[in-house]
C-alpha cells in the first residue's frame, strides 16, 4: 500500500504520477483512489501522518516531507528525493523568527521565552541542542501572526521568506532544510519484489521530474563543425550524432536543461547549425 | 482584547458582529482586524487556541467552541451561548464511530484498540471514565476515512451524521455536545468596566441572532375580536395594541418566530384581521 | 406529496418557499429534499413531467407551467397563478417564428412545411385549429438556430423576444401565454384536510410574491392635511391612522407598490409630512 | 438624458437607483440601459467624460466625481453630493506622492521634476498656484509604481492611503478632496419641469443613501420614563410616540444611526423599555 | 455540411478537431461555427438529432452516439468509431435498473410495470424482444431518482455505475453498448469527392485520438543488444533503427502505448540503453 | 531595462517569454517582476507609454504596438514584429466608423463633424492629410457606443469587425494597420553588448512564436519513393533524411505548418509512408 499526501500536495502528486505513467483517480468522499496498476493500492492521508503509517507497516511506501519524518522520529528507508511543487529553485526550510524590532538576536536569546510552532519535537530538540530552555506551544495554524502579541518567537516553514517579510518577521536561525521524499517501510524494502516495485516507482517519478526542466534539441550541422561545437558547448553533453544522406552533414540530437537553450542558440547559429528545433519531453531516464 | 475564530467560522462571525452593530474589517495578511469601536481590539486565531489565550489573559474575552474549552481544560467564564453558522437546528456533537460492519458495538469493545481523533484529551478522558484502555492517536484531518485500514475507531464531530453515513460509519457513543460560546477571562470579568462591555457584546450578539429567526407581524383587527385572537394564539405573546382612528379597530403588532407565521395567518384571517404584513428585523432585544 | 420544478426554476422556487415560511433543504444526489414541515414531502422533477404525476396522483399538488399542463392534457385543478422568476413584467408566450427574410407571413403559409418544437402536442393542435397541415418534429433544444437550414419554422417560448431578434427570427403568431401555476390532484382537492393545506400553501406563496413588489411606508402628518392627502393619493389606499401624543399630528402607515414611492414622496412632502420612511416586507397577506 | 458612470461605479450606481425606486436594466453590448420611467433616458459613459457632455447639453444631468468636473473645467450646476461605494467614511483625495526615501519634502521641491498623473489640468494648476515649474506627463494607469524609476513624483487618488503605503510612497501634499455629485446642465436647470425631475431624483437618491446607515427602532416604554429617556438620549431625536391600550405605556418609534444602537440599548433597558426591536429601512426622506 | 454534437461533447469535440488540424471557432448566439477549411461547413445540434439530419441529407456527415442512431432508426453509413471524452476505458452502456431492494430481478419481472427512459424506442424494442409488456414513459431528465416513487424501473446510460450506486440502484440487464461514431449520409458516401473528404476527416480524427494514449520513445542501444531487446519487448513493435556515428551503437525510436513505458524502462536499462527519453505526440497515423 | 506591456497583453507576454526560455515572475503590488536572467530587468507599464520611455532611454527595449509608437511619434528602432495574442490571422487596424445609417460615406464627409478616439494624434494627422477639418475629442473608453448620440464618428481598433457590427457601425476608412513590435532605444542599439542581447531576445521570442504554428513530422519511407514525395510536397521543404538499418528505407523528418498536415497525410500514405507521427515543438529557430 502506498501513502499519498492529502492537501496542498495532492493535485501536484497526482500530476506527477500521471507524467510518470500512473493514472490516479480520486473518488469523491473517499481517501482510496483508484490506480491503473494492479500492484498499487494508494491511500491519501495528511503528509504529517505518512511516515508514522509507513514505519508501522500500514503502508509499504509513501511520499512525505523530510520535516515530518524527523518530527515523528520515524524509522524508515529514505528511497529518494522528489523535488516538486515549488515556486522557486530554493529549498524549503524551517526557521525561527521574531518581530523585526525584537531584541532577540540569536537562538540563545530565547531563554525563558514562548515559541509557537507546528513542529513541536523538532523545535524542542533544536532549542535543547542549543542549550536553551523555552516554552514551546503547539500552533494550529497562522503561526506567523502570533508574534509579538501571543508569543515571543515562532518556528515556521518558508521558501522565499516573502510571507515572513510581509509580516515583518526576522529570521534568527534555521532549524532544518526539507523536501518531499519517497520513503519505504524497512521490512518492505527487504522483500525483493516490493523493493523492485518501489525502485521502479522512484525511477519513473524522477524521470518525470527531470523532464520538467529539460528539453530535446535537434539540428543539422556541417560535419566539419561538429567537434568544435561539442568542445565549445559542454551543455550539449553526449549528443546522438547520425549521418544524413548528404555526406557533409550530420544530425545532432541531445537533451539539455531548458534554461540553457537561450544561450546555446546564438552559438549554434554562429556554427552554421540549421533547422534547430526544441521539443518537449515527458520523461528523461537518468 | 477580543479573540475571534479564524477559519470556517470567520465570515459568519464577521457577519454576526455586523448585525450586532460592529464593523470588523479584515486587513489582508494580518490577523489584526480593524473594528469601528475604540474600546475593542480583535485578533483572529484558530478556535482551538482561543480558550488558552483567554485563560492566560492575552484576550479579555473570545468566541470559541465548548469542545475546545474542555480539550484545553481552560479555566474561563462562559458568558453565553451563541448558536450560529449551522445548517440545521441540531446540536453538534463529538461521537465515537466504527465501520458499519465492525464487531465493535459499545465503547467497552474499544479495549486494546486504536482510536484516531483531533480531540485527544477529551477522548482519553471519556475512555478512561468508561474503564477502557485504548491507544488514542492524534489525527491531522480527514479522520473519517481512517477506519478500518489505519485505526479501529475514530472520535469525530458531526451535526446531521450525513458525512459519517457517506463513509459507512456507525456511531457507538456520544462523548460531548458542543456549540459556540462567548467566554471571558476571570480577572477581566471581575473588572466592572470590562464586564459591562462584555455583557453589552453578549446582549447585542444575542439580539442579532434572535432577529435571524424572528419577524415583525402587524395587522388591523376589529376591537371585538382582540381578546379571542390573543387567547387562541399564544405565539403572539404580549402584542403592542394601539387604537386606530376608527374606534372599532385596533392596530396589533408583535414579534414572532418566523416559522409560526404560516400557521398564524389562516387563524388571523378567520378572525377578520386585515392588512397583515410580515417584516424583517435586525435585532430583537430579549 | 408536493412536486417541485427541477432545473431553471429550482433555486427561485426554494427562495420563494423560504420567503413563504418553509425551508427546503436539497440533499446532494437525491431529488427528495427535506422540508421543515411534517405535513409536506417534496420531490424535484422536471417541470415538463409534474402535471402528469399530479394527474396520476403520485403528487397531491405541484408547481409547473401552464404550457406543460396543456402539452400533457393533464386533468388537474389549477389552484392559483404564481408569477415569479421573470426578468420583466411581460408574460411568457409560445410563438411561431420564421427567419426574418422568410416568405412565410402567417400561420397559413406553413402548409406543407417543417416545424421544430419542444411542445409537440400544443403545436400540432394549433396548426390543426388553423387548418394547416405541416410536419412537426421534436426538438431537443437550441431550437432557435434551426431555421432555415433544418426546418422552415419553429415554435418556441419567449418573454422579451430578445433571443429571437438575436437570431434574426420573426414572430408570425402566438400559440399560448403561460406562467407558473400551483396545481392539485382532483381527489386531493376533494379531501378537506389536503385542500386546506394546499390553500394555505397558495396563500403564503402569494403573500411572499406580493411582498417582493410592495413596501411599507410610514410618516407623521398634520391631522389637518390627512383627508386631503388621502384624496390626492389613491395609491395610499386604506392607511392605518393612529393618533400621536401631540394632538395635532397623526401617524400614517400603509403598504404601497414600491414603484409608486418615487411619485408619492414629493406630494407627501408638499403636504408637510415628516419622518417619511420606507421599509421592506417579507409577506403581504392579500 | 441622464449620464451614468460606466466602470467601477457602474454596479453600485445601478444598486443605488434600485433602492431609490428606479430599475436600470443594462443591455449587453449597449451603453443605453432601459429605465422603468418614461421620463428618464440614461447613458453609461466614463465618469471622466460626463461633466463635458452635461455642460454641452447632451445630458440634462449626470453623476460624476468632483475631480473630473474640475479637470474638465465644466460649467455645470452641482445639485447635491452622493457619497456611496466607499469602503470607509473617509473622503477620497488627490495627493502628490514621492518615494518614502525621496529628498522631496514639499511641493516646492518639485521644481524642475517630472510628475505623472491622470489628472493633468488640476495638477498643472496646483503646481502653478504653488509657483512650481515641473514637467507633468499623462499616466495611462498604474501610476503608483512609476516613482522613482520613471518619474520623480505622482499625483494620484487615495482613500485610506493603504495602496500608497504598500508601494512605499509618502504623501507630500493634498491637491483636492472629491466625491460623487449629481450635476445638471445650466439650461436644463432653468426649465421648471426638468428641474423638478432632477430635484426629485436627488431627493430619492439621498433618501436611499441615508437608509443605508440608519435603522428603525421601536419599543414600549412606561409613560413615566418617557421624558427622562428622551432627555438622556439625544440620538433618539423626535420620536413618534403613541399611546398603547394600556394607559401606563406608550409605544416609541424613531429612526437612528445604526451605529448608535449598541450604545442606546443598555440605557433603554435600564429605563425599563420592553420589546426593543431594530428593523431595516429602504428610504429615509430627509 | 458536418453535424457536430452540441452540449456535453461540444468542448471535447472542438479540442479533438483542433488536434486533428481543424480550428473550429464558435460564434456566440449561433450554432454555425467557423472552420478554417473552405471545404467544411459545420453545425452544432443536439447529439440526439444528428443521425436524423444525416439520414435526411441536411448533413453529409456528423458525430453522434450509436445509441441515438438506433433510437432514431437512422439509415446511415457508420464510418468509424471515435472513442473520446470518457473518464475511463470502459464502454458506456444503457442498462435497466431497479431499486436495490426491489423484487424485480430480471427483465422478465418488468411485466406490467412502469419504466422511465430517455431512449423510448430502444427500450420498447428491448422489452418486446424479451416478450415483456410494460408501460414505457419518456423521462425529461434526472431519470435515476424516479424509482421507486414514480416508476418501477428505469433505462439509463452509465459508464462506471457510480451514479447508479449512489442512488441505490441495481442493474438487472444491459440493453446496449454505445460510443461516438462518425456517420455519413448514404448519397454523400457514394460521391467520390465527399467520400474522400469524409475518410480524410476519419483518418485524422483517429490519429489525434491515438496520439492521446501513445508516446514517442527513443534511446541509444549497443548494437549487440538490439536483437535481444526487440525479442524481449514486443511492445516496441517495429522500431526505427539508425546507425550512430559510433559504430557500436544504434539509435532506436518507436511509438508505444504510454501505459507500457513504466514496464519497458527497467528492461531497457538492464540492456544498457542510454539516453532514454519519452516525448509527447500530436498525431499517430495508423 | 525592458518595458513589458501591462494589461490585456500581460499574461500572453509572460507566456511567450516562458516559451522563449525566460521565467518572468510577477510580484503582487509591484510592477517590477523578477526574471531568471541577471542581464534582464523588466518593468510592466501600459503599452501606450512604452515607446515614450524607450525613446527617453528609461528602457533599453520594450514590447508595444505600432499604433502607440506612431501616436507618441517615438523615435525608436523597430527590431522585429511579434504577432501574438490574436484570435485570428487578420491584422488589427484602426478604422473610422459611423452609424450604419449615417449619411457620412467617406472621410471627406467628416468636415465640421465630431470624432471621438483614444488615438488623438494619429487621427488628427489622418484627417489633416485628407484635408478634413473636424473636432477630435479624447475618448476614455467604450468609444464604439458614442455614435450618434455624442459624436458623429469614431476612430477605433478592430480585428474582425464583429464588435463594430454588433454596435451597428460602418467602417468608412482605415487609418492604420498595427501589431506588437520589439523596439529599442537608439543609443542602446549602438552599444554592441546591448544590441546582441536585444537580438538574442528577438530571435528566441520569434522562435517561440513560430513553434506555435509549426509541428515536427516524421515517418519512414521507401528510399525509392523519396524523390517523388519531396517533389510532390513542397511543404516538406528540406527534410532531414537518414538511412535506416534496412537499406531499402529512409527516415524522413521535417518541420511543417501544423495546418498543412491534414493535406500531407493522405499523399504520404499513398506513397507508402509508414509510422507517420506528428509531435509538438517548443521553438523553431528560423
Amino acid at each position: 500500500m502506498l501513502g499519498l499526501p492529502k492537501g496542498s500536495l495532492e493535485e501536484s502528486t497526482i500530476a506527477l504520477f500521471a507524467k510518470a505513467g500512473w493514472k490516479i483517480t480520486k473518488s469523491s468522499r473517499s481517501y482510496k483512489p483508484s490506480i491503473d496498476d494492479d500492484e498499487l493500492d494508494g491511500r491519501f492521508v495528511r503528509a504529517q501522518e505518512i511516515s508514522r503509517y509507513v514505519e508501522q507497516g500500514f503502508f509499504d511506501c509513501g511520499l512525505t516531507g523530510y520535516d515530518w519524518i524527523l518530527e515523528n522520529s520515524s524509522d524508515v528507508v529514505e528511497v529518494c528525493d522528489l523535488i516538486y511543487s515549488k515556486a522557486t529553485a530554493l529549498k524549503s526550510r524551517w526557521v525561527i523568527c521574531v518581530k523585526e524590532d525584537s531584541e532577540i538576536k540569536t537562538v540563545k536569546d530565547l531563554e525563558g521565552k514562548r515559541v509557537a510552532t507546528e513542529l513541536m519535537n523538532v523545535t524542542k530538540k533544536f532549542l535543547q541542542d542549543n542549550g536553551v530552555n523555552a516554552d514551546v506551544e503547539f500552533s494550529w495554524g497562522a503561526t506567523e501572526v502570533k508574534v509579538p502579541d501571543l508569543v515571543d518567537a515562532i518556528a515556521d516553514i518558508t521558501e522565499t521568506g516573502s510571507s515572513l517579510r510581509a509580516n515583518n518577521l526576522r529570521i534568527i536561525d534555521t532549524m532544518l532544510y526539507t523536501n518531499t521524499k519517497l520513503i519505504a517501510n524497512k521490512k518492505a524494502w527487504e522483500d525483493p519484489a516490493k523493493r523492485a516495485k518501489i525502485e521502479s516507482i522512484a525511477l519513473l517519478l524522477q524521470s518525470a521530474l527531470d523532464a520538467g526542466t529539460k528539453v530535446g534539441l535537434k539540428m543539422n550541422l556541417p560535419k566539419a563543425n561538429l567537434a568544435k561545437v561539442i568542445a565549445e558547448l559542454p551543455a550539449l553533453r553526449k549528443p546522438t550524432v547520425s549521418q544524413l544522406s548528404d555526406p557533409a552533414w550530420v544530425a545532432v540530437e541531445t537533451i539539455v536543461e531548458e534554461k540553457v537553450v537561450r544561450d546555446l542558440v546564438p552559438v549554434l547559429k554562429a556554427n552554421e547549425a540549421e533547422g534547430i528545433v526544441e521539443y518537449p519531453l515527458n520523461k528523461v531516464i537518468a
